[in-house]
């Protein structure tokens, strides 16, 4: 089935639903958004290139040809429990959570004429809520698709399509990978964030100018502290194997590192500093902030 | 002493030390650069404004009226104890450490004809080396002054005009509330995201397709990895009991979240979420992403 033909229902109009309906508006037949809030809705029924906007999942789901879930990850697993018995069955579905495990257990329980394929946009910001959407979000980012029991070719080739019409580029990959990843790189940097706020929110209760020194460095790293609760909260339950192993390993690290600092083992430190600092490097653009760059640009007027 | 009629050395060609050649370009008499470095001195010998440059510390502040010391913190350390000794003394001493006890106790023990005052501009980035020095670094910037036994009116009004010239604002502090508040905020953001690189680094060994998942959130929780290795090692020792104490609340917070996790404790969980993402929204601009916001622009459409 090629989108520009098909009727697409958005379920969840937050942040990235809403992005999404941004990003799909011209490319495909009919776009339904549905959502429970009444500030999203109305949000919906302004800006968004909807052609109906409803509260009602089955009303949403009425002559749907493509479903895509975009709630946070424990109502999407919820709303696929219901499709087939209190829900219509659309033709195909795809969801865009963070976490795939549960997700995807849960597409393998759909009835057998529901085709399905997992999915995550590698793309977001700290922000919630449709008025922040933005119709480039997920332009040249990855989006990990993830076949279940009810992936067909067809399937897989209308998801490949959305792809492609928000400007991102296909990853194929496995639940279990993807969310071993993911633990790692998106939900422990949001812990990590987390607790920092928490200890400048603890000392400042009682020394308010410690917000005074909060420049840069630290509001770069708690940025994810500001993310939307229900969407990380339902990541957290629905990756919490995975989630808890890698804060395991992380406290270990950590007390590591703080029994070093406390016997003033130098060495250990700074192999451990400049190993993390050299891959930090290496993950943007080693070449921009190196003398080599420098001297290789010819900027050197003494040279 | 008026800065524009001063002989100025600055001791230190990194980031911090080039920047401030830059942004003091034409502000002060003349302005002399001391650096062990023969690259540092490389840049120094052709962008950097400078009137003379030198490997040798003790020519350097020959004639010199204002000595701003800018190498990492065990070395301003090891300096200030050579002054009146082994170097000559200048009139007045400013340093620009990112930790103040160790450097304000060395201060102390200058002598009585030098005046030093401690200082610390909150501006910086996580590259290193002068080609890396921007003039506007610390435009903006709060830029603590720490008195110490060894600070006059004087030299006082002096450092206040150099943080003038940054076009910093001047934030006067004592030593021990900067180096408490900064353990908070500036090393424990570092040794967060140097955790972070660790974690990440270890698990890419086997699985490398793990940096593919590492987008602007992780991206942005580990900007500080990529500090510059003997500055972050100098600050974590001098101001070691601090961050030791940060490590082991944070250790402690991360312990209980880790627990709450394991028991589902959604409740628990959701709490701190949602109570540090308002802090966290609160630091920067609290209206830009909310609903309010949106209204009150009346970009509300259909409204």
């Amino acid at each position: 089935m090629r989108l520009e033909d098909a009727n697409v229902s958005i379920v969840g109009l937050g942040l990235i639903g809403g992005s999404l309906t941004l990003a799909l508006d011209g490319r495909c037949r009919r776009m339904v958004g549905v959502d429970v809030s009444h500030e999203a809705r109305r949000w919906a029924a302004g800006p968004a290139p909807l052609d109906k906007v409803t509260s009602d999942l089955a009303e949403g789901l009425q002559d749907c040809d493509l479903c895509i879930l975009a709630t946070p990850v424990g109502v999407i697993v919820d709303i696929l429990g219901q499709i087939g018995k209190e829900l219509p069955s659309p033709r195909f579905v795809l969801d865009v959570g963070s976490t795939k495990n549960t997700v995807v257990q849960a597409m393998n329980r759909l009835p057998e004429n529901v085709h399905a394929v997992g999915g995550h946009p590698f793309g977001g910001k700290e922000t919630s809520g449709p008025w922040t959407s933005e119709a480039g979000l997920f332009g040249d980012c990855l989006f990990a698709l993830v076949p279940t029991d009810r992936t067909t070719p067809e399937a897989l080739e209308l998801a490949e399509q959305v792809v492609t019409a928000l400007g991102a580029k296909v990853w194929l990959t496995h639940a279990e990978d993807h969310d071993r990843r993911v633990a790692l790189t998106s939900q422990l940097p949001f812990v990590l964030a987390v607790s920092l706020m928490a200890m400048a929110k603890e000392r400042a209760s009682a020394d308010p100018e410690l917000w005074d020194t909060a420049a840069s460095g630290f509001l770069d790293t708690t940025r994810l502290a500001a993310s939307s609760v229900p969407m990380m909260r339902d990541i957290l339950l629905a990756n919490r194997p995975h989630v808890q192993a890698a804060l395991h390993e992380t406290l270990a690290w950590l007390e590591q590192f703080t029994d070093r600092l406390s016997n003033e083992d130098i060495a250990w430190i700074s192999t451990q500093l400049s190993g993390h600092r050299q891959a930090r490097q290496s993950l943007t653009t080693p070449m921009v902030n190196t003398q080599a760059a420098y001297e290789s640009h010819d900027l050197w007027p003494g040279a």
